[in-house]
């Protein structure tokens, strides 16, 4: 199993972005992302996703030079465009605007509407833990999902980060609203392994463990059912009306996802009065969850984020996980 | 099926409330808020809990005089102390300060300690969508359900509401992160009826559609398995951290829920450019859903919220549902 420093991931991608043209500071920042995604195991979006997002940067439909402009809003709560750039770049200004708002106003929000991917969601929820700050963020995406009852796809699966800061590393939720990813669905169906729950419906409307079913039928299942449906449509709504760009629906008449509205919002509780107790709360409640009776004895129960964190650790002391052949596929581009 | 007009129906609460020493401004919003859930079909937190609600009144372990003070904050950000005084009227009072802030800071966020069960948690949703702006809002509970791989209990259900303003109505989420309530399951239990979807584990662990089998394990599901049991950890978090108040388990230490912890914010929409198209924006959006095609022929597509619209529409029209006998226990008090 390939394993590279985390420095030398992040050389390698900043060296490719550069050849493509973006700037350099945005290069390196850039890079540092997806590096971190995959040094934190969200494999998903980390190296995998980086050819895909060369070839759009060439296809010219991405704009690596647009910096997103601030275009109104009031006090803590602002409205930016990301001028159809790099959506890592202006999702990480964004939230890095709403800290900045919230050393002032206690918290700050900003809405940032024609921006693009940003890949991992908990990336921005991360950025605001860092800060001391807890950070929430989301984003709307095309329609991925039937709404609750429906035959059809016509809501995103609109992922949510919530981010708690902690000294030893923030607790951390990064989920979107359908209960697999699509990419988790095929990688089942490549092991002809069943799900372990039901993630989707069978093209007769039935509940299914099976991944090829859902594949097909396009029904993948909202978490909770009418619960993370609902979630998602009213978290497309807000991103909508807090950033004045598109819903889902309209992403979706384009044909392809771009131009995506999003959220971000950071609460500066280290301000606040009993900032000196927030890790005490926060390794309570962990250890208190770790204390708890598994299901299965010997499991462990972990609190959010806690696995990722154990892969960073991982990645840091042994170097980054790659697949094989990944590694060259980048330096191809 | 017993009907009331909403007004007398707040009347009857207001005069036991007044007659329970509540001071009148406060029993005035504390019997309209128990009788709006009744007006909008939440049964479940509705006059089915006033009882029980006045039985605490009497214990003396509620403080009906006590006003909650802001203790701290930064801005659009403040600290409030419920000091053990009503819920309901507390988290009124709360998120209308997280309003008033937001007129100032575009958005207002306010966390309340010390304070007691707000009933349903899309009351004050509302509170915000009819002062145009988002209002998003969650509250820790005692320990409910087991956190993802547990046997016990170890986690609250926490209710989240976000609610969208629209003239003809908001978008409501409002839910909490087990799967069916407690209440539910009860119903369904003596109805002799399984769940339509899992709802918790057995006593072997094994997943149920039984309401009495996980009643008797005291092991619901929270939603979406693995995440909403992550979710709800970093609300309880969150909701600690804002308020400077208690995690679920340090409630659980009390032996029963008291002096609980929520957090209110408010995004004055309203108040951004592009204001004059939150309606078309949230009603294209509506349009849509009703335009998806249902998996079963026939049925409709609902927004979040539609259902509870209706039965307040049909309760203002013809009078708020009560159930039998309720209204004799409630002038028995």
């Amino acid at each position: 199993m390939p394993r590279l420093p985390f420095p030398d991931l992040v050389r390698e991608l900043h060296c490719v972005l550069s050849c493509q043209g973006v700037p350099d500071a945005r290069a390196a920042l850039v890079a540092r992302l997806f590096a971190e995604n995959q040094r934190d195991g969200v494999y998903s979006h980390g190296l995998n996703r980086f050819p895909g997002f060369v070839a759009l940067l060439k296809s010219g439909r991405l704009d690596p030079h647009a910096d997103p402009v601030r275009v109104g809003g009031l006090g803590a709560l602002e409205q930016w465009d990301g001028r159809m750039g790099i959506g890592l770049s202006n999702a990480h200004a964004a939230m890095g605007r709403a800290i900045e708002l919230s050393r002032q106003h206690g918290l700050g929000c900003v809405g940032l509407r024609n921006t693009n991917h940003w890949m991992r969601a908990g990336a921005y929820g991360l950025q605001a833990a860092e800060a001391g700050c807890i950070g929430i963020c989301w984003t709307n995406t095309i329609p991925l999902m039937p709404p609750w009852g429906a035959a059809e796809v016509a809501v995103g699966n609109n992922p949510l980060t919530i981010a708690v800061p902690r000294a030893d590393g923030p607790l951390l939720l990064d989920m979107a609203m359908s209960q697999f990813a699509n990419g988790k669905l095929e990688v089942y169906q490549r092991q002809g392994r069943e799900l372990p729950v039901a993630g989707g419906f069978d093209r007769t409307g039935n509940l299914t463990r099976q991944p090829g079913d859902i594949l097909a039928s396009r029904r993948p299942l909202p978490i909770g059912y009418w619960k993370g449906s609902a979630l998602a449509v009213v978290l497309d709504a807000a991103a909508a009306l807090v950033s004045g760009g598109q819903t889902s629906q309209q992403i979706a008449q384009q044909g392809s996802e771009y131009a995506v509205s999003q959220v971000f919002i950071a609460l500066n509780v280290t301000a606040l009065d009993g900032a000196d107790h927030i890790d005490a709360t926060v390794n309570a409640l962990i250890d208190h969850l770790h204390a708890t009776r598994p299901l299965v004895p010997g499991d462990a129960i972990r609190y959010p984020g806690e696995g990722m964190l154990r892969i960073r650790r991982e990645s840091l002391a042994q170097g980054v996980w790659v697949e094989e052949g990944q590694l060259e596929a980048v330096r191809a581009l």
